[in-house]
């Protein structure tokens, strides 16, 4: 790379002096064009540079070594744009899906329809990704009413794995349950969007009451586990994108950590 | 950069054949500088595709998605080894010491000298990378002799953000437990091989007596946090490379997933 440029340059100012006598007044004009040759390197170092800063920051986040996290990192914010955007994304949402498929078909359900595989919802099976295009891919503070209105509109596309995943476990006989922190008023609009996006045959959509509000996301999705299980249910998988879907008490047998570098919830 | 190339190109045509009628027959010459271009843009858009297919791989397994996994996928060998040996192992082992230490010392210890944090060894406090760059970063079956001949030598360096968080956590009163799958019969080459690396003033050691044999780690390792909870011993904070370490009963209050793309442990 470095020898085609200066080959190239090198040919330039040939082609450029071809017949004029060699001068040294006009070295400087030919010359110019090293200038952002250099730029370009040092904008691209940086950009490699913050690459591997930021995707350092993921893997700690994705390993929940930066539970709670509250913001992205400042330099971080067009990473995320291009990771959530791009194919990376989507690669590690098929790998997760793949291996909770895998997982699932070695399952010998008993049959009785108490076997359970619990989603959470928000980018677990619905991607708010057009509501975050507008809202600076997590960098900004989090907007409640304006999510709230997001979420009414029912529009959240499904993100794809996931509801391959879905459709297949239920084929293959469990029970779906729907553990969100959504509110109970969110009831219709939920349902509207999970159908419009493909969704269909949840045992149960669980969605926060008003003796549910104001519990961390870790407790009260573990209250409603227990109270699963209190009932009979044998919870053997559980998708999500955050570690309170999955921790805590009454936990699934294997679980699912889908990624999200956009936000955390405790 | 294809204006570069093509530029040079048609430069190169024009030195060679500058003093030579232009002829057909001659082209098959120059055009030959094309072919590398079309295989190295192969090559590289082929190393993306693995590089990206790899990564996501390994946030599936540093969010424990693939549990159990028993080897690196095929392609997957020299981008480990890179990674590995380059400076996102090292950045990712820094941020997570990092966010240890800042979460150490918002802890108030009791102060009665029964507050622990739990050190893992192999990847955690010594880095096994030597010998590991000896056999294939993990891509070759594991040599149990083989190993056992290295961890005699004692030789292995420390992960120097986990020796400067050691350092730091004996600072703030926490007493040190370093629990490790090794042997009994490995304590005496142990203890030369942390002391060797910089690490002294541990509370303990806990190795694998004969009766621990056989038990996965991550039961041995939660029957080991049970006894210490049983002896009024706290154990505020654990870090390890394998999610056996962190995960099982009596775990932590926080714990701190080391990456480790070579190996797992169940």
């Amino acid at each position: 790379m470095g020898f085609l440029r200066s080959f190239s340059l090198f040919c330039l100012i040939s082609v450029a002096f071809a017949h004029e006598a060699f001068d040294s007044h006009l070295l400087p004009r030919p010359l110019i064009l090293e200038f952002p040759e250099g730029v370009v390197n040092q904008v691209k170092e940086l950009d490699e540079e913050i690459k591997l800063r930021c995707d350092s920051w993921r893997f700690n986040v994705e390993a929940n070594n930066l539970n709670p996290w509250k913001t992205i990192p400042k330099n971080c914010s067009e990473y995320v744009k291009q990771y959530v955007t791009g194919r990376a994304y989507q690669l590690e949402l098929e790998i997760a899906s793949n291996e909770a498929e895998i997982f699932a078909k070695t399952v010998k359900l008993v049959g009785d329809g108490k076997d359970v595989w619990i989603f959470d919802i928000d980018e677990t099976l619905l991607s708010n990704l057009p509501y975050y295009t507008d809202h600076g891919y997590g960098s900004e503070s989090f907007k409640p009413d304006e999510f709230d209105n997001w979420v009414e509109k029912a529009t959240a596309p499904p993100l794809q794995p996931s509801l391959e995943l879905y459709k297949e476990l239920l084929d293959l006989g469990f029970k779906l349950v729907l553990l969100t922190g959504r509110s109970e008023k969110q009831r219709e609009s939920t349902t509207r969007n999970l159908i419009n996006a493909g969704f269909y045959d949840w045992d149960r959509l669980v969605l926060r009451r008003d003796d549910d509000q104001g519990k961390s996301a870790i407790l009260y999705k573990s209250e409603k586990r227990s109270e699963m299980e209190n009932e009979g249910l044998r919870i053997i998988g559980n998708s999500g994108d955050q570690w309170s879907d999955l921790l805590g008490t009454s936990v699934s047998v294997r679980s699912f950590k889908l990624p999200n570098p956009m936000y955390y919830i405790s």
